[in-house]
This record gives structure tokens, C-alpha cells and sequence, in this order.
């Protein structure tokens, strides 16, 4: 279906070797429109947050999100504050960037129930929308996949997500789906289309399940060698009404080790062949 | 809550350095009351299958059952009737061991959507029931983490193995439960209610998820090494009516290559320590 690159995000991550300036550089040249930037890339760059964001729409991209800001969980005391300190601070850093949305990872604490959990992400959210709000900045949970549920993420269906922005009901709050994460769910179709309904698909990741991953944090495919029937989840997530970019986020020992510009044509490559 | 071992079981895979034999004699010396029984394990015994049952029952263990069959997903032709013939050699080599069950890994298909899956395993053991109810043995459809979705389970839920069983409504069909798989589902409750009230939790295994663990496969705790809430799932399990063994079944690298006895002595001491 994709006729074009003008919907092609990168997040810098897929391209970890490079800097957050060679990739802005590798991006534009090659014909991509947009970038989400891990915070370790921005916070690498020499110039600080602003100058980071003007030297990226200088290539022709737009800043799609920045990641990732969350872990709400078993906070209390000075830990709580230094948490809240830090989520304000990335808020700062998305708005000094003109990163209109931030991704979290919301968090889990191993021992500690995950219905507590996503209570404590649900308090944690109320703590910094305010602050999101007047920055100017969208927050979106990512639910992540149920392997990552022990001390990653306890939120871990579009189910649970769309029930914490139910809860909170906050026009800054709303949700980043990652096809990695949610294939598997037998209940995404309807997610996707409630989240829709509210306007809360802030962000789309496409990327691929490999058929028995070597490792559990670092082995994802490209679009098309795995398991996901990504055009299909496309297709939900188009007729709920989301219309924007199509972020491919790769974290893979195996592509970070290869030619990272053979790499950025084969992202285009299989972005351009998905059905 | 266990005040003796009487309803502990061990699955061989748990100390797979130990051949059969081995296992029964060390597990029966040390005051375990159940087995259950690897393919590879049951026949790697010289004398057949009859013949290793008798031997593990002189052990003074109960057989709770045989692992493992299934994989019923996108079969036709030669390849359906080889499946079906595995899955039916399978039954009989149970009722020949003495064992009362055979845990199914259903299999799932890559490319293939879960819902065709799901499809293809309920018409797959509609087709091998009719023989384990000749047999006498019963079949427990196992959930899988959804780490596993790609090609070993469509079946990733409860609530997906409930629908199975609703379908068919077989007698000799039921469910595994294993905490491992399914410790993170915010349905697993209500899961567990319904099909204890229907009499299909045939058995429970026990184990732990480790705070981010090294490998997919071969890297599970023993119970209280992680993050899992044994004794509250233990609860809603023995709430819904079951009263079986609860079976420790571990695969990992690590305590395979420990002292075996050793590490039978940890599983004890970490059973009785089960809140």
C-alpha cells in the first residue's frame, strides 16, 4: 500500500551506530519524513535540545516523538520525586526539541501486582499531565509485550492502556502501538478501534516478530521476515482513524552490527513491499 | 500452605540430566509423590512403556502425566495424517505408561493468523479425542506465554483454551495450567473460575518467572526466585475446584548444570516455603 516514503519514521534507535546528526543527515538524504529520537541521541548532541530539533527539520524531518520518559511504579518518598523529576525534565527536553509526543514505558516492580501497578501508572500519569500539558506535549503509553511484564512494563494489552486513558481522560494522554508488542492479542482489532474512537492513537511502530527471537530485548526483524501480518493491523489502525506516520523501530544486535547504510535502503526496501 | 510433599510432582524435564530410572529413584527417595513424563525420557527406557510405569509406580510415584503432543496447526495431506498418527501413538504410548493425561502444545503456524490457528487446533483434537477417550486419557490443552505465539502455541490465553474446550465439550478434553504462561493476563481469575466450574483444570505447574530472564526458553526460576504470585494463583486454582498435584516443571541451563541432587533439594525447600 505505501506509494511513498512521506509516511517513513525511523526512530534513531534502529540505527544506533550513528549519531543523532548522521542519522538526521542519512534520513533526509535517503527520502524519509520523519524521526523519533531516543534520549540518549538527543542528549549526545553538542548543541543542546533546540538546536538538535532545528538541525533535524533542517533535513527535511519531522520529530515524531521523543523516547522515552514512564516507569510510575513502587515510588515513594525522595525515589518519587526524582521520578517526577525526571519524567517534567524529558517533557522540557520534547518541547525544547518541538517533539510534540513523548513514549513511555510505564513501568513494573517485580513482587508487586500488576492491577497495583498499573494503579500506581494511572497516579503517576495524573502527577505530569499537568505538566505535559502546559509544555504543549502528548504522553503515549506503549503497552509492551506480556514478556516484558516483570519489571518492564505492567501494562501490557491496548486493553489495559485504553483503560488507564479512560481513567485519566486527559486530551494529552493517549497511546503508542508497537505491532511487536500486540500482535498476539486476540482482542487488538477492538482495542485499536476504541482507542480510535477517543482519537488516542498518538503513534504507530511497524517492525517484525522473528519466528523464535535469539533474545528477548534485541533480535526484532525488519517488516516482512516475520511472523505479524502488519498490513492487517495497519488496516485497524487506518480505519480508527490514525493517519500518521509509520515508525519502523528496530532494536537488533544483528542490524546494529551491519552497514547502517545498506540497512537504511533495506528499511525503505521492505517499507515500500508491504502489502 | 504445603505442609508435606504429598502433592508434589516433579516433571523429568526438571532435572533432565537424570535418564527415567534415575529420576524415579532419586524423586521416590526423596519423598515426592508424582511424576510427569518427557517423550524423550519415556522412551529412552529400554524396557517400553509399560514397563517404565511399572517402574516409576514402584518408585511410590503417581504417573500425573505425559508431555507432550499437539501441534495440530496448517496440516494437509501427508503431513495431517503423520501429525495425527504422532498425536495418536502419543495417546497410546499414555494408557500403555499408565499415565491419565498428555499435555498438548497446540502449535501455530507462522504467516498464518492466530484465529486460523486456533481454528485448525479445535478441528485437530476433535479429530484425536475420539481416540484418547478410547484410550482413557485425557487431553490438557496447554496455554503458552505469548512469547511463543510464532510457531509453538495459538493458544496464548486461558480464556482462548476456555473457548476451545467450550466448543467441543468433550469430557476428555481440559487444561494445563502452568503460571509460567500465563501469570500475566489480568483475565486469568475469571479464566481459572470458569474452567474450574466446568471441571477442566486437569493439571498445575509451578515455577517462577525470573526478573529478565537470559533466554526464552531455558531460563526458569525455581518458585520465589521471581515475580510470580504462586500462592495467589494457587488459591484461585485449588477456589475453582482442583486438588491434584501441583508440578514443578523448570527448564533451565543453569539448574541443569547444578548438582542434581542438589538441586532436588532446593525444589523441596522451596515448595514448603510456598506461602
Amino acid at each position: 500500500m505505501p506509494l511513498s516514503l512521506d509516511k517513513l519514521c525511523i526512530h534513531t534507535i534502529t540505527t544506533k551506530p550513528w549519531d543523532l546528526e548522521t542519522a538526521a543527515r542519512k534520513y533526509g538524504a535517503a527520502g524519509v519524513k520523519g524521526m523519533s529520537i531516543w534520549l540518549d541521541a538527543a542528549r549526545g548532541f553538542r548543541g543542546g535540545m533546540a538546536e538538535a530539533g532545528r538541525m533535524v527539520r533542517q533535513e527535511g524531518l519531522d520529530i515524531v516523538s521523543y523516547v522515552r520518559g514512564g516507569f510510575f511504579t513502587a515510588l515513594e518518598g525522595a525515589d518519587r520525586q526524582k521520578a517526577m523529576g525526571e519524567n517534567k525534565k524529558i517533557i522540557d527536553e520534547a518541547a525544547e526539541l518541538g517533539a510534540p509526543l513523548i513514549v513511555l514505558v510505564v513501568g513494573a516492580t517485580p513482587g508487586q501486582s500488576l492491577f497495583e501497578s498499573r494503579k500506581q501508572v494511572t497516579e503517576g500519569l495524573a502527577a505530569v499531565l499537568p505538566h505535559a500539558e502546559a509544555a504543549g506535549v502528548k504522553l503515549g503509553i506503549e503497552p509492551l509485550h506480556p514478556m516484558y511484564a516483570d519489571s518492564r512494563s505492567a501494562v501490557s494489552t491496548l486493553g489495559q492502556a485504553n483503560a488507564i486513558c479512560d481513567a485519566l481522560d486527559h486530551p494529552n494522554l493517549g497511546i503508542t502501538l508497537d505491532v511487536f508488542h500486540v500482535w498476539w492479542d486476540d482482542q487488538l482489532e477492538t482495542g485499536i478501534k476504541n482507542a480510535g474512537e477517543k482519537g488516542r492513537i498518538f503513534s504507530f511502530h511497524i517492525c517484525d516478530w522473528k519466528d523464535q527471537p535469539d533474545d528477548m530485548l534485541n533480535d526484532r526483524g525488519l517488516m516482512g521476515e516475520g511472523v505479524i501480518d502488519i498490513a492487517q493491523i495497519r488496516r485497524w489502525v487506518r480505519a480508527a482513524g490514525f493517519s500518521g506516520f509509520e515508525e519502523v523501530e528496530i532494536f537488533s544486535n544483528r542490524y546494529w552490527a551491519m552497514d547502517q547504510d545498506e540497512f537504511l535502503e533495506k528499511i525503505k526496501d521492505e517499507y515500500l513491499n508491504l502489502p
